[in-house]
């Protein structure tokens, strides 16, 4: 809007000036300069946004140190995106370099910090899709791979294939060099006891109480580079106490990741089985390409009319083509946060603004 | 078409007898009866259309007696189908019961007769979605499970997940009372000389040579019942001498399954990167609800301009609200069929009309 207002105001004034034919030159000629400032304005511009899941995060959940452990893991995480972007990075080097941080922190379900399954060890799953090229790469079930969300990305970039689950994704990541760690790793004395609890208490995958109560954390990111390209990625432990090799909404593509620069990128966290059966991601941009939507509007219909609608709780990031930025979510809460080309970090928990 | 045909004829005589006060009543009760009739007769009608894999199908490439083969599995699933919708039963008994036959027949790659990975062993996938609830349940790398597409229609029915992977999609089938085989039941010594071949001759998994070059086989079928409900499923052995634990488009929700009542039921088979790629099955539903396209020409263009430009191989079968059926596919030939109330069976090879 202040590009319009801008040159607005610049028209107004060259329409009050036209009649001095002195000025029409100089006038002229500043007019050239702003068009070519503005364009090459846009082109630079880039935004990037995170999640580190949604779900029942109210205020009085967590304590003050609780909460700004948060905020400065999702201000860092932001911060090193946008030193990326900022100096000519791409989206891609971007999404990794972001979910990785995310992932390495114990603080939320993705890498380091994820949750536990019925066995007691940790199984991960992640996406990443490259909006430019189409491309794509998800990995399921994996238990030794550091960052999987470099694994997905090493599966769309070096593999023939989208999609690898278990031990065969896991030689993938052998074979390509990957950081391999034990599966105690990822295992933290806090979700070792939120498990024993869970399983005394008998409380459901769906419903688990404590730390992981009505929680569906996952970590995502999107970003949007000087280049126009949009890259989008996802990363989990899954469900606190799952079996049976479940696998959520986040490896299947087009419903917890897609990215496509002529639409939109998008990394979705929330009940991962409605997530699927509801293609949620690519319901975004199928809604902006073929119904005319702006992402918000795409957005706000999926996460609060569709899924609402069958009680599907979670959320979505997004960026569309032109850089806006999307954060929404059905549930009390959902940790997010984006920065934009100014270089200032807004991080949420909550239902703020 | 016959409906409308029979609508305007009568209207025409309607018309011309108008004049005539005596025969207005008789007219008008038959008309009544005429619009009665139709809506039950609309209510009733079923079909069902099913694939058994695309790619280098043409003429001269199977011997008359195989040829034979495919033609009688193809009519006798058919045929099984459309006694269960003509009885009544519904669209997810019929989806279960066709792919059934299909994996039970070593013709096709899916259950008995799946190709066989880089380990010389079977690793089978499958999916399901019940277009009335928007239900789904896929299952993916399972080994030991005799009809994988009953285990993806257990997931969706018994579980609380949608999909399952592995040991652990194994161990809920075992719960679930599933039929177990050992994995040499799906073994055809046909294909162990195939990957024997392969192995030396290092062809790639994308680029097979012998009986499997070129050919992108998988089960599916869809169905739309008497209550206008409509299912899809699909099963699949996946790619001969395939590795990494790679999952294709069929455990995919979106890809290579999608069914909602109010758009269209689609099954997938060809490149599965591809297919996942671009949300295939899902985008066909999209482009009907969204852009108000026919299940025609949603197929048209998503498998034969959006598939074709990037070079993806493989086709679609699919059925809309109203009954419709198509069957489309970007390579040479792909085994189908479908059956509507009539009971008369139409099955094809090759680019046959």
């Amino acid at each position: 809007m202040s590009k319009f207002n801008r040159f607005y105001g610049m028209m107004v004034i060259i329409y009050d000036l036209w009649s001095e034919k002195m000025v029409k030159k100089i006038l002229a000629g500043f007019l050239i300069l702003f068009i070519v400032f503005s364009c090459s304005n846009n082109e630079n511009d880039f935004s990037l946004v995170i999640h580190g899941g949604a779900g029942s995060i109210y205020e009085g959940r967590y304590s003050a140190e609780e909460e700004q452990a948060f905020r400065e893991k999702l201000t860092e995480a932001l911060a090193a995106g946008h030193n990326i972007l900022l100096s000519g990075g791409t989206s891609n080097d971007c999404v990794e370099a972001v979910v990785r941080i995310m992932e390495d922190s114990p603080l939320f379900n993705a890498g380091k910090g994820a949750v536990l399954n019925a066995k007691g060890n940790c199984e991960l799953d992640a996406s990443f899709m490259d909006g430019s090229t189409g491309k794509a790469g998800a990995v399921g079930a994996v238990s030794i791979v550091k960052n999987p969300i470099s694994l997905s990305r090493k599966v769309m970039e070096k593999s023939k294939h989208v999609f690898l689950v278990g031990k065969g994704a896991e030689e993938f990541a052998r074979e390509n060099k990957l950081a391999i760690v034990d599966n105690s790793y990822f295992i933290t004395e806090e979700n070792r006891i939120e498990l024993q609890k869970m399983q005394s208490e008998k409380s459901s995958v769906l419903n688990p109480s404590g730390k992981h109560e009505k929680l569906f954390s996952t970590v995502g990111c999107v970003a949007r580079d000087k280049f126009g390209n949009i890259t989008a990625g996802t990363s989990t432990g899954g469900m606190m106490n799952k079996k049976f090799g479940r696998l959520g909404d986040v490896p299947v593509i087009g419903a917890g990741t897609y990215a496509d620069n002529n639409s939109c990128g998008i990394s979705a966290t929330g009940h991962g089985e409605f997530f699927i059966r509801n293609v949620v991601a690519y319901d975004i941009s199928a809604l902006m390409r073929y119904k005319g939507l702006s992402l918000d509007e795409a957005a706000e219909f999926v996460v609060n009319k569709k899924l609402v609608s069958q009680k599907g709780a979670g959320g979505i990031i997004g960026i569309d083509k032109d850089g806006e930025i999307v954060m929404k979510f059905n549930t009390s809460g959902m940790f997010r946060g984006y920065i934009t080309q100014d270089g200032l970090p807004k991080v949420y928990l909550y239902n703020e603004k």
